[in-house]
């Protein structure tokens, strides 16, 4: 079993910046976040797109946001389960949680603080009947590891940057891909849109316009999918993959049944105060919370953790009299 | 007169920041303080001190974030009346308002956002009865230029880093210095502790702890500093310039006097709702408001920039529908 003072739900940049926030005040915290690695969306879905709205950054890759953080949260020492979900949040009592993950892992904290994001990304998928038979035996929802489809027949389902960008890459190693879209004009960055027409033009691949997924065949694994063009003719086309990039989407998640107040997929916090939410020491921070006025912005989040710290210390130290030490005169004393 | 969407007074790192959050929103910025140059604190108190809890950046020196920030906006080409305090702020009708600083410099803008600081600083004075009547007679209380005290003789009292730094420094150039401390510890940085009583070892500078400065004399302008020790001993010592260097104080000056609800030298917004004053079109952000669970950090300040310009922006636009929009996704467009 872990213990801490502070367990941290979510290890994007609002939960990362909670432990600076807390170790100041002399708190330590523990992160779980499902994702492998910490950054949330910015390390999983966007690493390398430019932000501009991170105050006194005019621009800044979201994957270096996460690498500064990292390096500024270094000193208190943060311990992470990672690749693991929250299950439930349990209340022993007056400062004391238990946490425990669907992998079983156990936390005892003092405050629970959810830093979810949007919750849970999950892949959205196309309406194909039998999709869920294939899963993990021919289909893939993300690219993880591009080695996997090294030499294989691929069909690639989308329109976006994920479908054209990964086509694009995936064109070098795999032995044969396929790119399915319903549409004739792609959603994606017009010098992707561009590569990918380049390539089917050269015969690296096999685009088809105008058509969908609408089946998928196999004895066990994957073998074909069906392609449906707007004329309505469906046609078997060899696949050991299937990948349809469609977008993530996210979902509370089992964040839904801890007991806490729900507004429009968001937890109700109490009016900017402290963030905290209908039960005394938990608090949300950052995009998965609703107060009126909200803004979803890193900047906000940030913002929260900080009187979120503040007020999970005076919980913490009833008897104490709170006094804002500020770093420039007195520096970072870690742990 | 000037005329823009936003007046903001005061440059400091909020102030800045709410210019790229209402540029964000199309709406236009002039900016008016006190100071010289934008920066407020950290450009003239500060500017070679490093911050750490700015998020995401582990360590900045304050100078380079007020110049990072610079960059930042500067696709909203702000506007700014600098060197100018801002006097009267008058509410003509609804978004309608006319500024006005003590150099009859007439701003009309929609929206009023004090961004002040902690008001406008002022230097501590020591208790010398006549010291008013030998200012920039002799009397400096910051070391704007150190070329003013080339080769002249010098009183500076003080026993904080600002007292040290400035007797280390200048002791290259000027003809004599007498430092003046109170006490018998100096309350500065141990390294630049050590350098004075280096200096004052090697005769470079003449060192009166335990001791005051007391009386000023000269004939229209200052000639003597009179210091006296712990045992009630005056001396009389040659003095070009005496530099007391106690510290910065606060002062909320006219800001007072505009008719917003004031608690403790600050502010009073609506409960971090959108930080608007009792006067609507005014609000206040950063150090200079007050709400419950207020916490003076600047990334905090960031957050309430933030808040204010959505709402500034429905003020101006009441018939439009706020739809939030990504820099990640749209990019800054400036003007």
């Amino acid at each position: 079993m872990i213990s801490t003072d502070i367990c941290i739900v979510g290890a994007g940049p609002v939960g990362l910046f909670a432990v600076f926030e807390a170790g100041l005040l002399g708190m330590r915290c523990h992160l779980v976040d499902y994702l492998p690695q910490p950054g949330g969306q910015l390390t999983e879905i966007y690493p390398k797109k430019p932000i501009y709205d991170i105050p006194g950054y005019p621009e800044i890759l979201a994957g270096d946001l996460v690498s500064e953080q990292m390096k500024q949260i270094a000193p208190f020492n943060p311990t992470f389960t990672l690749g693991e979900r929250v299950e439930t949040v349990v209340k022993n009592g007056q400062n004391d949680f238990t946490v425990t993950t669907n992998d079983e892992t156990v936390i005892n904290c003092k405050v629970v603080v959810i830093a979810g994001g949007l919750g849970v990304f999950k892949p959205r998928k196309p309406p194909i009947d039998n999709i869920e038979d294939f899963e993990r035996k021919g289909v893939e929802y993300m690219v993880k590891d591009p080695e996997l489809f090294r030499d294989k027949k691929l069909v690639i389902a989308g329109g976006g940057d994920s479908a054209l960008d990964w086509t694009i890459f995936l064109s070098k190693l795999a032995k044969q891909i396929t790119l399915v879209h319903r549409s004739k004009r792609f959603r994606g960055a017009p010098d992707s849109v561009e590569k990918v027409f380049d390539l089917a033009e050269k015969g690296k691949i096999d685009l088809r316009l105008d058509s969908n997924v609408t089946g998928l065949t196999g004895n066990g694994t994957l073998d074909h999918a069906v392609v449906t063009n707007n004329e309505g003719w469906p046609e078997h086309i060899a696949a050991d993959y299937f990948i349809p990039l469609f977008g993530l989407k996210p979902e509370l998640g089992p964040i839904a049944n801890w007991g806490l107040e729900i507004e429009n997929d968001a937890i109700k916090v109490n009016n900017a105060l402290d963030y905290q939410t209908n039960i005394e020491g938990i608090y949300a921070i950052g995009d998965i919370n609703t107060y009126p006025g909200k803004l979803k912005l890193i900047l906000c989040g940030y913002h929260e953790a900080a009187l979120m710290a503040q007020s999970a210390w005076k919980l913490l130290n009833p008897e104490k009299k709170f006094n804002l030490k500020y770093t420039t005169v007195n520096g970072v004393n870690g742990f």
